[in-house]
């Protein structure tokens, strides 16, 4: 008997039909000799609406207590419906809270980190014969009992941390995308689907802007090797097996798995820094101290007399105000001549687990480019991945082409998924 | 500083700007020196919502586990804004769930009843000077933790009860009426708003159909010599005081307070009971293992020469049909010979403390509604209160002209907000 963990999205929810739907497919999996967790993200909108609704009473929907509060009224709306629809066809089923799940967080409310999972009332459920469903999204602090939410792509986290903590034999996540495509689909209509991918590209194709999995989700699994399955709750695809690969195991791996495309990042250069030791380091202690996270770094090599050089990175649009900002406040200390910054760009990536064996990768990649006319602006890589920045309005035009040059064009266009998105 | 717990019903927070106006409510209230604890039920029809969901998902929403998590959204939705809004105007504010706030119960889903309040939190919130916001109608089962609800009226039974064990100087019921009224104002437009009313009498009345207080929430108050105002959200009228008599107090109360109708009762008539010791009481215990609750019951003097009698009792709507079906089951072992119904009565109440002390009343009552040409079907009787059945299409002219022979029309119209009701 495998142990399942499934976690449905809020467009998988979006509506009592579709949550009889899910509780037919969790009914299945049951029926073929499977113990299952489902893990619920809140139905459709809800989340949105919440947060509207938050926003008309006050100026300030920060990650708070209070707003942590409100958001998982969600989250106890779509797993009460699931269990009752489960049950309503004559099978047990019980729904747990995040704290009753005993997923504990620290108190970082809006993103609080999981600290511990105490399965216990779990797996004493499924012992009962019980599906389990568990709110996604929540834990509560293991220093005062409040509910906390795990941030961004918080449900999937939920999944996969409850996979490891049950030691499930698969986690397999569904929305209204069917798999994980050599790149999106709605950039390029002839991106394939992947029948597998090894955790490591996942987690790059994941930093690198693909939207399928959320990156602290794909950490998670890569550390505790819990393989997933990402799969349509609206077909009977098999979707994509994201695998684990074992110590000295030997999987023959495609060069290039698949192209990503992510337009949420700006640059900011900083001009005129004294090419002296340690100022690099000031100007990012500078950023890291004002919570920014950033992504790519270049450094221009100091040619002039006056041995001053340019240090430019990339970072979430979000954060650019505040890097700017705290770069601004320390100019004088720090002595660079100014700083500046650019949200018109786009960020490239390949991705594939076979690229570390593989010579040419770059030429191919930058020639691709070259010959269709895309500067790059910005180059970083891995031993997995190759990143390039290029002018935003570009990047469309630049996945198509990479994502050709890579033969990982399909015959037939892809079919998107009518839905929410994630 | 005196220690004021208020509780807004639905219609007082059933959108951003009513949330906004009860923010400046509970803020002008600490402004005047106060302590604020506040209570608040789920936005408008949000439960009507959930339960629609919830029977779109399922053929069973009784009282479980998985639709007190499901209606526990509400509150916490409505918590959480109000501690928002209120925030939001710079002042300190913490919101706290039932289980946060301490409120354990027993484990009866749906329905479940106070066990212990354990208000440390909130008394250390008040410390700190926040207005502390609680989640109306919610709690925890002491026995596992789980999300229980207090059943209808719940929010009025959550602030009377944090209320009792805050040693709150007053707690105050907010909704769309601006007090207790002489009878309801629907009926009777020359209604009269009361000052102030003895808990006793309070009692009678909610117990007796008014709408305005729920009666497990009078009754904890009365318990615990909570004093309570009604109060609308609306306007800055002081509302009706209802207030608890010291022993040995004694204050000159009115003969009469107000006039209750109730709509909400069937009879049924167990006809042809052998006279025999002992077979009423096996009525109404098959009634009460049916689980419904009986109100008032007649039974007519066996005359006719075969010993047998009738008894007819009332009832809610809800527990007619299985209070039937019980008795039909035990026909053979009772030895009666028939049960009726009959759904089309209504139920008329006079209540005042100063009944007890002053004669004539019941003889008033029946002769105004003897000169009505109203029939009475049933009566019955406690130190304060006089009710009576009539045919339901009779209950409003009743209730009018029982209003003016008891001198409590008013010399104008009443008043009605807008609104839901509660």
């Amino acid at each position: 008997m495998a142990l399942v963990v499934q976690k449905y999205g809020g467009s998988s929810v979006s509506d009592a039909e579709k949550i009889k739907h899910v509780a037919a497919r969790v009914i299945a999996t049951q029926a073929q000799g499977n113990q299952v967790v489902v893990v619920v993200s809140a139905m459709g909108d809800t989340t949105d609406e919440l947060i509207d609704l938050a926003n008309s009473v006050t100026t300030d929907v920060g990650g708070n207590r209070e707003m942590d509060i409100l958001l998982t009224a969600g989250e106890r709306i779509s797993m009460a419906l699931l269990a009752m629809a489960i049950k309503d066809q004559g099978l047990k089923a019980m729904s747990f809270t995040g704290f009753q799940a005993g997923i504990s967080t620290d108190s970082e409310h809006g993103s609080a980190r999981i600290w511990k999972i105490d399965p216990k009332r779990i797996q004493d459920a499924l012992k009962d014969g019980n599906v389990v469903v568990v709110a996604g999204f929540q834990g509560f602090s293991f220093e005062n009992g409040d509910t906390t939410t795990l941030g961004r792509g918080g449900s999937d986290t939920t999944a996969v941390a409850l996979a490891a903590a049950l030691k499930a034999d698969i986690c397999e996540i569904y929305s209204d995308v069917d798999g994980v495509y050599t790149a999106d689909p709605r950039i390029v209509p002839r991106a394939r689907k992947l029948a597998q991918i090894d955790l490591d590209s996942m987690l790059e194709l994941s930093s690198s802007g693909a939207k399928i999995l959320y990156i602290r989700a794909v950490e998670f699994a890569r550390r505790h090797r819990v393989p997933l399955r990402v799969r349509s709750t609206f077909s009977a695809d098999p979707g994509t097996l994201v695998y684990t690969t074992k110590e000295g195991e030997e999987m023959e791996e495609p060069v290039v798995s698949g192209v990503a495309a992510d337009s949420t990042q700006s640059k900011v250069t900083v001009i005129g820094v004294p090419d002296r030791p340690g100022k690099a380091a000031e100007i990012f202690q500078a950023v890291a101290e004002a919570g920014a996270n950033i992504d790519m770094i270049v450094q221009n090599v100091s040619t002039t007399e006056n041995h001053l050089s340019d240090i430019s990175f990339t970072l979430p649009h979000n954060d650019r105000h505040k890097a700017v900002e705290a770069l601004k406040a320390k100019q004088g200390d720090i002595g660079f001549q100014s700083v500046s910054y650019d949200d018109e760009i786009g960020k490239l990536s390949i991705v594939g687990a076979g690229m570390k064996t593989s010579s040419g990768v770059s030429a191919k990649l930058f020639g691709a480019l070259a010959k269709a006319g895309i500067n790059i602006e910005m180059i970083s890589t891995s031993e997995i991945r190759i990143s390039v920045v290029t002018r935003a309005d570009q990047l469309k035009e630049a996945t198509r082409i990479v994502h050709t040059a890579f033969e990982l064009d399909a015959t037939e266009t892809a079919v998107i998924y009518a839905g929410t998105g994630r």
